[in-house]
């Protein structure tokens, strides 16, 4: 495997879906998604069904889903209520998050970054305790729908705090999707000088079209881990015509293309999508899901 | 102006298009489009209206918009009657095309590519004859719905025939959108290696999403000529799936976020997409499109 995919779309992208998915249909869903040859798929979010009620059966999910010694499952977890909840249920690989700028972390956690920093900074330690891989969301990196450019040094203090506190990948979240590739390429070496490439990840939304450039950008660099969403579900609810993540099927696409192992089944991997679009009854942004419907008429 | 941006979606965008637009309509679109400050826009195909009906109108688009001096027009003339059409009505570039793989020039142009090689000559050299300037579009470079893979060296014998009669730009067409961009850059680097980069242009789509990242692995390697399809209009009637061109506002986008000048005022190219996007009644692919029409909610 050249490149890690991580798929996020049972937590990323069904988190804001207007039409509910029972838990036996997430659960199928993911099974098939197992199926693929994944690596990681993250399965939930352990936040409070207050915040997120379309995640609310996040151990149910964990505990429905089957296991395969090739797949790491991972779930968000704000704080340590969410921790013990995801031990209970099984998780493999820990979650936490936070951005980068005070307003959207202020909107999405409800705290201060400074704030923020301590409880993550205990659920880290808990779930190195227990023995668990830790990954860390960084987002707005790339720009912040109501602070506008965010400072490469901010994403830096941010990403080093997380390193030091032991998480084992830091994920950069382009989470509006309004990144061009220069500025990929900017933020990376800045934040390669410090922390090591194959600790990078990168979290594409596909706003602007320009998803698969960044994914390319990123890769040219040195960066072998990226977040896709089967389909390309998902989006950011503060952000005005922010469509998904970056398609996953469309990032396999591109690096079949460039001859670049995945271990993913591009086929199988579309049908995830297929399957999911029907469920959720609108069409979903994904190119080569399309492309497979059309073909199929 | 570091790139050149080619408009073609009055002509590559509206050929496809069921939804019929008035003569009117389009002379008022393609006002706007020349306010855009976009350096070259194809209005239309002088072809038989026999094989694109909504293109019937050509002469009478050509004579009905305003002239602009930064803007060049164009057209598509497939043999010497349509020169004769378009240089009757005040065309100022000619384009010509063919594809590289004989079956697709079989079901686009009805002759094989030896057949199509001397009509296109003819027309070069008329069109030379009369002072002006020449593109030549060359179609499937990545790969042709009915032969699959495209051999580079037939990409190179068509494209240097085309050089030798005078054409002053090729582009590159990756008609069916399936092209990732280590094959933009094998296919650039040995084209280049016979014909300046000066005068390559890329033709993308955006079937498979990649359509940016080709783009910019393409400006990487020098090419510093693009065409793009206001709105993400376009495709090709033969594989099945396909979208539109890539969108000339997301690559411009894309260029704005390079700090990459294209003489191309943003805003009021995405305000060209709301206003054929109306007419058409039909939600374009264009992402910053899609992201403006949010933002007016």
């Amino acid at each position: 495997m050249e490149v890690k995919i991580r798929e996020v779309g049972p937590r990323d992208g069904l988190q804001n879906e207007k039409e509910i998915v029972s838990t036996e249909a997430k659960i199928e869903w993911i099974n098939q998604l197992v199926n693929t040859g994944l690596p990681y798929i993250e399965l939930t979010s352990f936040v409070h069904a207050k915040w997120i009620p379309a995640l609310a059966d996040a151990s149910e999910v964990v505990k429905g889903v089957k296991r395969s010694p090739h797949v790491t499952f991972g779930a968000l977890v704000p704080n340590e209520y969410g921790l013990e909840r995801a031990l209970e249920a099984g998780i493999d690989e820990v979650a936490v998050f936070l951005s980068t700028s005070e307003t959207h972390n202020q909107k999405n956690i409800n705290k201060t970054i400074d704030k923020t920093l301590p409880v993550i900074k205990n659920v880290v330690t808990q779930a190195k305790a227990a023995k668990k891989t830790v990954r860390g969301y960084v987002s707005t990196v790339f720009g912040c729908p109501y602070e506008g450019t965010v400072n490469v040094d901010k994403v830096l203090s941010i990403s080093t705090a997380l390193m030091e506190m032991g998480v084992d990948e830091i994920s950069l979240g382009d989470t509006i999707g309004i990144a061009t590739p220069n500025q990929i390429e900017n933020t990376i070496r800045k934040v390669a000088t410090y922390i090591p490439l194959s600790r990078i990840a990168l979290h594409p939304h596909d706003t602007s079209g320009t998803a698969l450039a960044n994914v390319y950008a990123a890769y040219k660099l040195g960066v072998r881990a990226f977040d896709g969403s089967v389909g390309g579900l998902g989006g950011c609810p503060y952000a005005k015509g922010a469509s998904g993540n970056v398609a996953t099927e469309d990032m396999i696409y591109m690096f079949n293309g460039m001859n670049i192992d995945t271990q993913v089944d591009l086929e199988k991997m579309t049908e995830c999508a297929v399957w999911i679009q029907k469920k959720l009854k609108r069409p979903l942004p994904s190119h080569r899901l399309q492309v497979a419907l059309a073909e199929k008429k």
